[in-house]
């Protein structure tokens, strides 16, 4: 019998569970062209308030990811392993897990994504440096996952078609808050991308989209249900968001750290990058053991900090680079530096971080819509982390422009950064950086 | 500062009332065509779920109303009343209420609807009379309205051209089954038609959309209250549609029907119409009272009788046919007869309404599309009604078609009324046919 459309809306309006067959009829028709968007929209609104089935949830994930082509690594030297975060401000673990997994023998397939509102993009990052492009052809991204075991690349037309038009109508219908719908985006495109096994950083806090731990733990126990559902194995940690990771903000500005966690140097003068090492390193861990390059998380652990020692992990990330056209020696850095200091003497004891992102946006790092064009150079630095102590009149942060014409902006970014920390007398407890960890 | 139509959607989603600027903003770039419908469509989904409340509804109403032309008729000869019926089967009342009202002296500017589903619509019966036009142009409606008092026409794309497109909308994303837009919906064309005061005939039973009497008083007390924010008197009965109205369904058959009510003799050798001819009387002594022409419902329902008795009601619904081309004389009846009788001997003690409309529809007498057409002769007899005897052999339903090359669909609309009637031993207790009126 022939489905029709609004029985199809009408019976989701009622919460009632779709059939393979009916996502099928849905997506499939959508792609083509068949079912109008006004139709879809309205379906849509109907999951956004009925929600769907852990079953429901897996069977879509499957009909989008097979909308377009499904790379396999199956053949690959080890298993392919990628990492998917959630999002967070200063986020940059990408750029270092990835040469590390990579280092220690993962195959690493990784299909990034672009920054939108106060969080930053790994395509944005990596386009900092000057060459390196992130729209090779899936050919070109299989050859050279075969030949180096990594490629950092963007999505292309031919991967999840479905996920890329829905999400386009999520964006205009207020329809993107939907855990079932934000779970199939996420696990439709990680799987088309041929990994066996996924590890995901879910975060939570200030700058997260999931302000609890445990809305993210839902998070990660919805995602990890799809991929059981597909037989990948999916290692979660919910990670803490309170405050931004490391201590750049901004695309170059976040290169140089990683570049400077990579070699185990510094970069503009500091090297104390240890909570943005460190989760990058438990990420890796965790690819490397799911990779079965490790016995255990912690192996996989001690496998990533020997990539780092013994260089080869920056071996790697100059591989990538090398391989993707990318000329690190040219990367290009502010010219305009604006110090924020402390009004007053104490501890940094809460940073409303969702601010913070949107004041390195204000300062041209990061995009509102999808059609803004950033300046690469521009970004903030943070002197003093959660817990650390200022005295009035020392710098919190530097905000950092490409050049004066910016001092609008940098008034309204002082400002911003400002209000979003705050200074006490008590030096404040600290909350761990990664709250639990859990596998499918 | 501009308003964005996603921000909005978000608005509604999250259950916040809309103000009036809002509203103008969403139907009005939706009417121009700048909104596009799958953003409309989301956010009718989102109304579906999060309703409005009775101011939003009310302004609602104000926004759709005022996308057309809104005709004036305060300068008539008295104030300009209609009636709105929620739609029922066998229900034929506004082609005998509106020449009793104007024989009583009530202006009646009557925009009325086509049947769709198990519903007949006032315009297909008309239209059962050869010549007669249901199409005039607002500037004859009015025209007609002036010299005679009464003129019964189709909406036109003058009138709340907002309802037709959104209605359209609606009616392929599942989102019509919504109370606020249903009532701004109904509310929005009457008040568009000019009118002062208007009687609900708000239906509920087996054969009307709301299924219990609590349903149609909560629906008559929305339409009511958005009457009352536009300055208009609104007068409402909850009326039984537990069974068929009156003995015939069908477009040509339900004229013959109300011209025996009018002229108070027979059609087709029966005159049994006292459920029929008392609802239209009570409607029509309504719209006399609430016209200013009688003191009290009472005296309203006292006129409206009179007319019936004096033949001026009949003579009004003969110069309505005249000015609108109608030919009554030469009314077309079915061709074919099929009796269906009784499989017992007992009382009819229920009838599924909603299935002697599919019936009926089966037949060629309704529409389960917009575009499908109808056989305006095709049509159902009711020998029995509730509480009526029979004996097993006699007949319950006589099925008529134009032709006998309709023996397949005669035999699926038999199964369908057979099945949709009860006979039991004991005999049922009848319910009133108006269970409650109130007024604003």
């Amino acid at each position: 019998m022939a489905l029709l459309p609004a029985e199809l809306i009408k019976k989701k309006r009622a919460g009632l569970e779709h059939t393979r067959e009916e996502l099928q009829f849905l997506v499939g028709e959508f792609v083509s062209g068949a079912l109008p968007e006004y139709q879809m929209s309205a379906w849509l609104m109907a999951v956004y308030f009925k929600g769907m089935t852990s079953r429901e949830t897996a069977m879509l994930t499957e009909v989008m990811l097979h909308s377009g082509r499904v790379l396999d690594f199956s053949r690959a030297r080890s298993l392919a392993v990628d990492k998917h975060s959630t999002g967070g401000v200063g986020d940059k673990t990408s750029m270092i897990l990835a040469p590390i997994a990579a280092a220690a023998g993962v195959t690493v397939p990784m299909i990034a994504g672009r920054g939108l509102g106060h969080t930053g993009g790994t395509l944005d990052k990596l386009e900092a440096i000057p060459g390196f492009s992130v729209s090779l052809t899936l050919d070109q991204f299989e050859k050279q996952v075969s030949s180096l075991g990594v490629s950092i690349i963007g999505q292309t037309a031919e991967i999840c078609p479905a996920d890329k038009k829905i999400y386009a109508l999520r964006d205009v219908t207020a329809t993107v808050e939907s855990l079932p719908l934000i779970c199939a985006s996420i696990m439709s495109k990680k799987i088309a991308e041929g990994i066996g096994a996924l590890v995901l950083d879910v975060k939570f806090g200030s700058g997260a989209f999931m302000k609890t731990v445990e809305q993210a733990d839902e998070l990660a126990t919805k995602l990890m249900e799809i991929g059981a559902a597909h037989g990948k194995k999916v290692a979660s940690l919910l990670t803490n968001m309170e405050q931004p990771l490391g201590r750049f903000i901004g695309n170059s500005l976040e290169i140089g750290e990683c570049v400077a966690i990579l070699r185990g140097d510094e970069f503009m003068g500091r090297s104390d990058f240890e909570d943005c090492r460190d989760l990058s390193l438990q990420l890796a861990g965790h690819m490397i053991w799911l990779g079965g390059l490790a016995r255990s998380a912690d192996e996989g652990y001690a496998k990533a900090v020997a990539t780092l020692e013994d260089g080869s992990a920056f071996r790697k990330f100059e591989d990538i680079c090398r391989a993707q056209g990318g000329d690190l020696s040219a990367l290009p850095l502010p010219k305009h530096a604006h110090d924020v200091v402390a009004p007053a003497d104490g501890f940094v004891s809460a940073i409303d971080t969702e601010q913070i992102g949107y004041a390195a946006l204000a300062l041209g790092a990061g995009r509102l819509k999808s059609s803004d064009t950033l300046d690469l150079t521009s970004g903030i630095e943070i002197h003093r982390k959660l817990g650390e102590e200022v005295r009035k009149g020392e710098k919190l942060y530097t905000l950092f422009v490409r050049d004066a014409s910016f001092a609008p902006k940098i008034a309204d970014a002082s400002a911003r950064v400002l209000s979003a920390t705050t200074i006490s007398l008590q030096k404040p407890k600290l909350a761990a950086l990664i709250a639990k960890s859990k596998i499918n």
